[in-house]
């Protein structure tokens, strides 16, 4: 069985392309590090192949190529390295469904990828990613997904032209820190769309706009405001709560 | 006035240690970054002295060192050099209070300053950090707490002592994904503490044995788990409404 041993093989530079957004956009593929990650992309049929050392043994049916340990470093931007990357196809955009969150400007990886796994936890069908969002496929993202992103339809708009055109279809609710209903209490319609903003700046007064209402979450004074990721998780879980006692 | 230009100045070498663990410990202190931090560090007693660049300009009275943008990038981990940085004591423990959260193993920074952050949002008293949890001072860490570091009580235990001390006095609550009450039916006594675990392994098994009880978040099947600052956040929130329903 052939071993790729080479740091300079075509292959694997062209896979080490893909940690870059410009060559995933390019390619319109991704790579996802480590066994969990593999077989969930397997599970969704978005696996395409893997990369992977003599110390994984994973019986699966899908392209393998062997290599050491040092080439299979280039493959992945952590210090532990993996024992298998895969490369993936992007995800297909699914129609909008009726529970949907709406990310305005996110720019954590870290927090993108905690949102993707409480949508999942919680329910939710769909997120909508602003255009000027973090690269949903960033190696950072990926792995704070904990392979949740398989599991859930991610659609990229322009939100000035997204929200009106779904506007008479669902109830469109924008957070404030400081103004709206609490979260408990918002009165929800069958269909619904979320919006949270940016780290530093939230939601932009032009998409607050098109809200039909706000909403907060009851806290202390003490403390100015949430993470974002906790913030979106803890209005998931509400509007999660809220649907299963219907 | 004295602006420090060098790079192998000793004062600001000596600084630059506590970037590291090892001598945040042997000198009690530790640095923050950034204005806001700054404030926060000022109103609560801890800060000792700052080091900030020209285009800093801070109506505060405490020790100041002027320096040049090269020279105060050395006292910091991160590419966005602040223009100022905060030379802190580390924070007293205080008493143990009386709703308490208890870390037992964490081990990401972020995941503990998002913790910190959440719990002066949500009333939380007191987090009890277990001797191996990341170090409080790591810098990420303080990023994360976005300030609120210094209004709460944080100290650190060996938790197999600490819980059987506490046990007659404390309902302790353990959360284990799969087991356990839902966090909303919890029949919470006045003085709980609250135990969260490691990301990837839980809460410990020698920990979950001493717990009157166990808590969970209600969930699809979907998603194995939560982020723990997640996870942590939901379940101070619903704590923290059910003391203001009481």
């Amino acid at each position: 069985m052939e071993v790729i041993t080479s740091l300079d093989n075509k292959k694997i530079k062209e896979y080490a392309k893909l940690l870059k957004k410009k060559y995933r956009d390019l390619n319109n593929k991704f790579l996802i590090e480590g066994r969990h990650l593999v077989l969930e992309a397997l599970k969704s049929g978005y696996l395409e192949e893997v990369i992977l050392t003599y110390d994984e043994v994973i019986p699966i049916e899908v392209k393998k190529t062997y290599v050491t340990k040092e080439v299979i470093k280039k493959l992945t931007n952590v210090l532990s390295v993996p024992d298998i990357v895969g490369v993936c196809k992007k995800l297909e955009e699914k129609e909008i469904g009726d529970k949907v969150i709406v990310l305005d400007g996110l720019q954590d990886p870290g927090n993108l990828g905690t949102i993707i796994r409480s949508a999942v936890a919680f329910g939710v069908d769909t997120i909508v990613l602003s255009n000027d969002c973090v690269d949903l496929y960033n190696d950072k993202v990926i792995r704070a997904t904990q392979g949740m992103i398989f599991h859930i339809n991610i659609v990229k708009r322009n939100l000035l032209e997204f929200l009106p055109r779904i506007k008479n279809e669902y109830q469109i609710i924008g957070t404030k820190v400081t103004h709206g209903i609490e979260i408990s209490d918002i009165d929800l319609q069958d269909k619904y769309a979320f919006i949270l903003g940016n780290e530093g700046q939230g939601v932009k007064e032009e998409v607050l706009d098109l809200c039909d209402c706000y909403a907060n979450i009851l806290m202390d004074d003490m403390c100015e405001s949430l993470n974002v990721g906790v913030a979106s998780s803890i209005i998931m879980y509400e509007l999660y709560k809220k649907g299963r006692k219907v």
